[in-house]
């Protein structure tokens, strides 16, 4: 049964195309007979198709805040010049999901997804439309870059350079358990009732108590402390930081599907290269051909930039830039033009490489 | 109606002496007709009354681990040298609580106790039991570094030295938020039952919510990814992260009674030396006349240092020794030897000042 919500449509998200892969096998065992992905393109691919770059995207998010807010003309990410290809990751409420798949795998019973479905899924897809079988470059935040790593890793001969923000190639025991109390917010609510709920709104005590862990993780101390959040603040209202932590983002959850989020949350937590090196990190990560930026966010709470340059230490690849921000992980979602200053500048020269 | 639970017993705290300073008046405006507090002392009081140190308590913490890992002959906190009056904040389910007073104040209804209200209480006893009106030092982690704040600021006459751990003078907007995530934890228990459980049993899956929270912000991200809780793990066990999140820290706050960390937990969402001032911070912190020695966690994930050093550059007598720990906040509770080489140290330096 699909359940019917407004969020997950192109009149919230904004247009994207469904592309249908076709029947896919999950690490995990099962297979999804149809999977299609959700995909957003920008720019043209020219004729030696050198020029693509595939964007992922990220826990609760889509294929829209990386249009609104990262790609434009004159920016690092130009569609003049390159052919942008954003990909929304399986289980995201726009591609195949627990939301929109009918039949036995609705729902709660909608099989385990993994970082590496979602990479070997894109390829597949990137090489079917457009015969792109070698990448420009990689780009992704949060479970994004947990995907760009795992591309960078698995297919180091496809992919000429990577940038990721704001999250690990493999996912740390400290962002598991972060990840098991907004997994426990939500299941915890009567109205989830294992998954069969009706409707999102059964489950709304448990997506906003989602929503304030996520004020806690997702920013800053600073943040809050310097009331960063007011230009957010709708004119005529006077709203506390509690105020602005329920009417913004809780309202913002409150609108998204649980098991949705239940699907991601899941695979966020087990991200990890490793896998494809009987356990090794270094290994997996000595594989990495492209050039690699990894930009953890200073303020960063749980892919915080200690994480980050552990990693750079095992990847003679890649190199460490920490963005400055005062937003923590939510810096992603842009709220500070240094912050977009600072993504621009290391992509360009990421790109002039 | 009081609720029976023996982890609010001697036999389980250690030994304590229940002290009643009668009639007292909280500044929420209800009154505590009998209030007694639990209070617990090592060594003499010497006949000029000037070596007395009072330490004050923690959410969800007692007298006890005060006494097992920071007091010892030879260690900074020496008995034989100093009159160590240890006395546990209202609401803590020793002194007088939601969980021991009878009548029309118990369970949910237990009056709005401030940190305010704490070190009032704490100043009446030490000069009803003993005629100190000075003290030697005050010191206190967490809670008990709000309550050493709140002394140095109220009663700046009353304090020579003072010593906060882990803790703020003002609570910040991030702290008051991470708060909020307990509470919820816990009140959306059904069991919870608005407060009027029979037993604290019935809140245990609240009680394992709220300890996988602390999991995440009580410890830090090295903590977890270095295994430094292995040798916690009980002999002839094979636990990994998760099972120890649940084991050690589930089990722990599972034996708590909710509507006491509840009480806690408003307390310290509002410690403010600035109610002093009419919300001046920079009024307030000049009062102290106490050498204060300001000592954050380093990897504290919610008293981080940032927010100890900007309160240190609004108080002239403060000074920041930031202590270096892989364990987060939870670093108070001693895990690390060089933790405590630390703190034995900056008292050792503070108490010959």
């Amino acid at each position: 049964m699909t359940v019917q919500n407004p969020f997950y449509t192109p009149e919230v998200q904004g247009p994207y195309q469904m592309i249908s892969i076709g029947r896919f096998e999950l690490e995990e065992g099962e297979v999804l007979e149809d999977l299609q992905l959700a995909v957003s393109t920008h720019g043209q691919l020219n004729d030696e198709k050198d020029n693509a770059i595939l964007i992922a995207t990220w826990f609760s998010g889509t294929h829209q805040t990386w249009e609104q807010v990262y790609i434009g003309e004159g920016r690092a990410l130009d569609p003049s010049k390159y052919f942008i290809v954003i990909i929304n990751q399986i289980g995201n409420g726009l591609s195949t999901s627990s939301n929109n798949i009918d039949g036995a795998q609705a729902g709660p019973n909608f099989p385990k997804v993994r970082i590496g479905d979602d990479v070997r899924a894109q390829k597949i897809l990137l090489e079917q439309e457009w015969g792109i079988t070698k990448l420009f470059a990689v780009l992704g935040g949060s479970m994004g870059a947990q995907q760009t790593w795992e591309w960078a890793v698995r297919f180091p001969d496809s992919v000429e350079r990577a940038g990721a923000i704001a999250g690990t190639a493999q996912n740390t025991p400290h962002d598991f358990l972060f990840t098991k109390t907004l997994i426990d917010a939500i299941t915890s609510d009567p109205g989830f009732n294992g998954g069969n709920y009706t409707s999102h709104t059964e489950v709304e005590a448990g997506l906003r108590r989602h929503a304030d862990i996520w004020a806690v993780m997702g920013f800053s101390t600073e943040y809050w402390k310097t009331e960063f959040w007011k230009p957010l603040v709708p004119e005529g209202q006077e709203w506390n930081f509690e105020e602005f932590s329920q009417n913004f983002l809780g309202t913002l959850f409150a609108q998204m599907d649980p098991n949705v989020l239940l699907s991601m949350a899941w695979k966020w937590q087990r991200g990890d290269v490793a896998r494809n090196t009987d356990g090794d990190l270094a290994a997996a990560l000595g594989r990495v051909q492209a050039k690699f930026f990894d930009m953890p966010i200073s303020s960063d709470m749980f892919f915080p930039p200690a994480d980050a340059q552990a990693e750079v230490e095992l990847c003679p690849a890649a190199e460490l830039r920490v963005i400055e921000s005062t937003c923590g992980h939510f810096g992603l979602f842009g709220f500070e033009t240094t912050y977009f200053d600072q993504v621009d500048a290391h992509l360009n020269e990421l790109f002039s490489a």
